[in-house]
């Protein structure tokens, strides 16, 4: 039996544009290599009658709903309280829960509120969800066939809850044919000139094509649910990276600066960076998964073009003469940081960003993206559309990209 | 009359885990400053009968329904075709929607593709709306006194459409009175702690209080929704500020960072950076907003401690001594970046962010951070718990965090 799974995120915040619900993302990316999925995902705000209705409607219609958020120790924390009445149960103090959030505290050393204690109380009959993370225990409500899940909205808490206890639980209730799913993400191309070349490219009869933008990325998706799924989209896989070739920058949950790191650290390469206008976003990027150290040298976040002149030994008279954003000062950018770092490559970007600085000639959106190399530099100039957020996206993502491209060349040139 | 407001994302996306919705949080805080609010947000998969059922659903219980994703070019944009089903309409080819689509592939100099004219295909009676920045033109559908909005989902098209369509029309529909709210974000004391503090703090009747997290910021709301709301919350701001001193670090929509930026510009004064752990983060969060470079003299990525040596000029013996991750190599790195910038004001942070590199001496978690002025340098040890990302993300706002404090003290010290 497959069952349907609902997702119900509770809190103020999530909807008076204070904060973004990622649980929901979170959650459903746990479920899904387990063939999981969700079918809808709901967010009301703190009030009682509002989490009351979501409840029972949810519960109504689908057969497991995991709730997150409103299990704080603060007043407008609501949800035990409300499940219990939507489901006709007393609240009552679990001494379980009770030994757990005080094990909590003194396990974290920090003084235990004696508002926390409010976290105890949970609906009669409930089934305790341990919280390994935070004080906020969780619960399990059994309807019938059904079942609620009830976990903090503190992403941490409650991904650690869901991984320990609900995953397990569900994967128990045993799933039929599972949905298989591969993920192209493309550069460079529009989503119908994507889908155009997919259309008359002759995929597998039962594979079928969907698409997500995570600009300036266009994630094509194949999916397939019949039982020979892996051997159709392996044939589906040959055929799309043919079609793609070099604008195919990553696959499934990497991403593209995963991508790079992967390819630099396999390779044994090391990096150094010079950003302006990126400001250190390829930096925090790649340094956002372990191990950035096997092959990040060095970063520079060069915004004054003293900074330029010291440490990226860009001479004064080129800035003078062809300005901070220009193809000669990327070029001498990453040339310097890569030789300043002793590294096999730099990798360096100008630009404007906006939304001051621009002018005619220069206009906000113009980026030089450069890397260097042992064989010399290869210079890209742009000229993004956008906001500032937009300019600075589209300017990581291309300079990732040149240095992806220049670690291709090595391997074809068979360095 | 206050109308409800729902906004259905619409999205495959949106529930495997590939993307988080951000869209509502962004349609909430365009709504706020009008005295409008959401009641509920849900999200569906690309499945005809579940946009259908979820459109009859929220037109049912709210008055105006806004709807995002699923109006593009390709094959899983169902969008326009279910709704005109749900509302019993025929779906026509708009003259006018044709018009605008080719007009932006004219503007944007890009080739049209016969595909994107399934985009002008609307239901019967719908009202355009225009879309200033992509291809997909949206559309109003009243239903007798309730309005749905369609809208599509790329981020950047969506609000520009609800700023120069949507929100107009809201408007006119009148608000009666518009709830207030003021949000205090706090650094250093736990949820439970603040509410304490502020249930005895004696607030004026009528101003209501509420929590949110941005870890590891705890958010303080205090609402009203009286006629005087704003003299309320004037003394409510008198009695927080008091009650909270140095832990309240921004306030409303301002991040950390941005009141860090907002203190340098107003103050005159220079910043350098000197990031390991951090890796970029925090120089990507001070350059997010516009003018950046009025204060940003420069920032280091230093992962390996050659760079260290070179560009912050940390003494290598120092680092055979005590090691990177030190109080002294922070001292220094703060220090050395500061003279070589020549900036007012130097920030370091050097940690082990893990999950590998830790020791029983220095476990993951251990980071120390340290910010240098004219008055010579302060270092603050830590001991961080978490995974690799919140152990970063508080390295951030903690390193941010001792700047701002010795900003204040430059205040106070009268200098």
């Amino acid at each position: 039996m497959k069952r349907e799974i609902a997702v119900l995120t509770v809190g103020d915040e999530l909807l008076n544009g204070e904060r973004a619900d990622t649980n929901t993302a979170a959650i459903a990316r746990r479920l899904a290599p387990h063939g999981l999925r969700l079918r809808e995902s709901l967010t009301v705000a703190d009030v009682e009658s509002e989490i009351e209705e979501a409840l029972l409607e949810l519960a109504g219609r689908r057969d497991v709903v995991i709730v997150t958020g409103g299990l704080g120790a603060t007043v407008d924390d609501l949800t035990a309280r409300v499940a219990a009445r939507a489901f006709k149960r007393h609240l009552v103090l679990s001494d379980e829960a009770l030994r757990l959030i005080r094990e909590h505290f003194r396990r974290t050393g920090r003084e235990m509120h004696p508002r926390n204690e409010k976290q105890a109380l949970l609906p009669q009959k409930a089934i305790l969800i341990p919280n390994p993370v935070g004080s906020a225990p969780g619960f399990i409500l059994p309807q019938g066939e059904k079942e609620l899940y009830f976990l903090p909205g503190v992403p941490a808490e409650m991904l650690a809850m869901l991984e320990a206890t609900v995953l397990p639980r569900l994967r128990v209730g045993g799933e039929g044919a599972v949905a298989r799913e591969r993920i192209f993400k493309i550069l460079g191309l529009s989503e119908p000139a994507i889908e155009e070349m997919v259309a008359g490219a002759g995929l597998p009869v039962g594979v079928t094509v969907a698409f997500g933008v995570d600009f300036p990325l266009v994630h094509l998706k194949l999916r397939c649910s019949r039982a020979d799924a892996d051997s159709l989209l392996d044939r589906s896989d040959l055929i799309v990276r043919r079609l793609f070739g070099e604008n195919l920058v990553a696959m499934g949950d990497e991403t593209l600066a995963g991508n790079v790191a992967r390819m630099l650290v396999g390779m044994g390469l090391t990096l150094a960076l010079a950003e302006s206008c990126t400001g250190g976003l390829i930096a925090a990027e790649l340094t956002e998964l372990p191990g950035a150290s096997a092959f990040l040298e060095r970063g520079a976040v060069t915004y004054a073009d003293s900074a330029k002149i010291a440490w990226l030994k860009v001479p004064a008279s080129l800035i003078a003469k062809e300005g901070a954003v220009s193809e000669a000062c990327a070029r001498a950018m990453a040339r310097g940081v890569r030789r300043s770092a002793g590294s096999d490559f730099g990798l360096a970007v100008t630009g404007i960003a906006g939304p001051d600085g621009g002018s005619p000639l220069k206009p906000v959106g113009t980026v030089f993206l450069a890397v260097a190399g042992e064989s010399g530099e290869t210079v890209l100039p742009c000229h993004f559309g956008g906001d500032r957020g937009e300019i600075r996206r589209q300017s990581v993502c291309l300079a990732l990209d040149l240095l992806r491209r220049a670690l291709i060349g090595r391997i074809a040139g068979g360095a």
